[in-house]
């Protein structure tokens, strides 16, 4: 069955679209800034379960992951709008309320307005659209592809917690105030991720980064996105790989964990490459270098203590 | 039950979001220019029937209700993205080749750019969010809250078309190359609307509409949204209203052809408000006076031969 990427492929190719395939589309706004759009779509029992999540968790993560494809435009979030299609007996209840209420709150931290939607009746699932609209100086958007034969490769925060938190909840756990609080964090990260605006602005200063991507369907298959559109290979380093703390206390061997940090998505950290020179001119702390653009395009290799080996793209797709 | 209106009324009221409730958001662009955005969401066996439908039909109309919308502030398509959520059996085989098919041929026309969005699995039926961005001169939207009492009340071309469509496929009528020509031009109403935005550019010269909105729940409906958001009343003239010619041929009742009109909805043709001075500036070809705007607020008269009666909106609501 062909896959999700290759159907996009197909539309681009067959309608002319050269611009389509990036976290956001970028259009010009004005003389000295340029548009950021970007539209997500989750759907019940694919990208979330009710059962899993309460109403404000799923309120904020709607926002979120479009707020992360701002963030990894290098952009600022600046508006946003939410169609849901609601099944009747989420009609009834608190739920809408409660899940606009999440929405909210990340809005209101962000400083990101609503400024419209829709909403349908279902009769399948529950299913959200969440659209965001961000700015960028003109001409600054950072694309995946502009990364360079001998950029570092770099990641925000920590990977694997969006799966462990997943893996949780596979188990049954549900997320409560009385559970462990290594529990929270992990369920926390896969049930309300946090759009990484801050440091895209960091990332952005001085052009230090020359491509960037958000991880959201997980590091191995964001990073072939990046060397798919930049015409590149990529080496890394699994010992370099920042792996989610948390992850210690599901007792994992290290080959699992390492799995869960390569494969399991949605942590919505932001993965770009620089050069060696700018990288120098960021705080450190902040980031973690995993790796080099290399010149095998199309091919990434992951160096591990035994050997290096090739990495096949492994994180979700939908078909 | 609480309703759509009520909801998003109450959504708006909590977190203070004033500007929502018109067509499309109207934000800042650049000196001289807003920035129009509009999502609509339409969900299978809700919004749509596949049996009821080619895949070429449902790309047009996933458009053309979000490039209404535009049409509705007075405003300029530009862009659009569209998310869609596919169920298994739709991904094989050439329904998304046709849906693209017929959502480009109209973008093309109309020289609206694809510029982003999103696929994902639907263990429901398929969903599909369209999302368009448009432009109109600054401060030029017309919103509808600006109808004023003495106005006169105008629509395009006719209406009752697509209810009349609906009822051909409710008995069973497909399209087809094949039908009688009357039967081909209902559907085409109900299942290929074309949206105004030649006449919205026409309605906007000179400042002449002072409200606007498009028929998407129907003219009772509609009206009613256009007197809540102005704060007035309307009295609208039966006789006046242009019935569908089409209509004829399904051998109704005149009361059975005004109902469709009036409460039909999905006819995509624009409801504006103008003052007497300046109607005569615009080719009266294009538009028929319905009615006027009165001082009792919330309330809409319908002269008939017989009455003047007090008209229940009774548009389409989806809870």
């Amino acid at each position: 069955m062909r896959s999700e990427f290759d159907f996009i492929q197909n539309i681009k190719k067959k309608f002319g679209l050269d611009q389509i395939g990036d976290d956001c589309a970028v259009l010009p706004k004005d003389a000295t800034t340029d548009l950021l759009i970007t539209t997500d779509l989750l759907v019940e029992g694919v990208d979330f379960r009710l059962d899993w999540t309460v109403p404000e968790f799923l309120g904020h993560k709607a926002l979120a992951v479009s707020l992360s494809d701002v963030a990894a435009m290098g952009g600022e979030a600046r508006w946003a709008l939410v169609s849901i299609g609601v099944p009747e007996g989420l009609w009834v209840g608190d739920f809408l309320d409660r899940f606009y209420e999440g929405w909210h709150a990340l809005a209101k931290e962000l400083g990101v307005e609503m400024v419209g939607g829709d909403v349908s009746r279902s009769p399948g699932g529950l299913v959200i659209d969440s659209i965001v609209g961000g700015e960028v100086a003109t001409g600054m958007a950072i694309l995946r592809s502009h990364a360079h034969v001998g950029d570092l490769i770099l990641v925000t925060g920590d990977l694997g917690g969006a799966a462990g938190g997943l893996r949780l909840l596979n188990d049954g756990v549900r997320y409560d105030d009385e559970l462990p609080g290594w529990q929270k964090k992990l369920l926390r990260k896969q049930l309300t991720p946090w759009p990484q605006l801050d440091n895209a602005l960091v990332v952005t200063l001085d052009d230090t980064a020359t491509a960037m991507i958000d991880i959201s369907d997980g590091l191995s298959s964001d990073l072939a996105h990046i060397c798919e559109a930049s015409r590149v290979g990529a080496r890394i380093d699994a010992k370099r790989i920042p792996i989610n703390a948390q992850l210690e206390k599901l007792e994992l061997t290290e080959d699992a964990k390492l799995d869960l940090a390569l494969n399991g998505g949605e942590d919505f950290e932001l993965l770009f490459t620089a050069s060696k020179e700018k990288i120098s001119n960021i705080d450190e702390e902040l980031f973690s270098v995993i790796g080099e653009v290399t010149a095998n395009a199309g091919m990434i290799e992951l160096i591990t203590n035994d050997e290096t080996r090739i990495l096949t793209p492994a994180g979700y797709r939908h078909f």
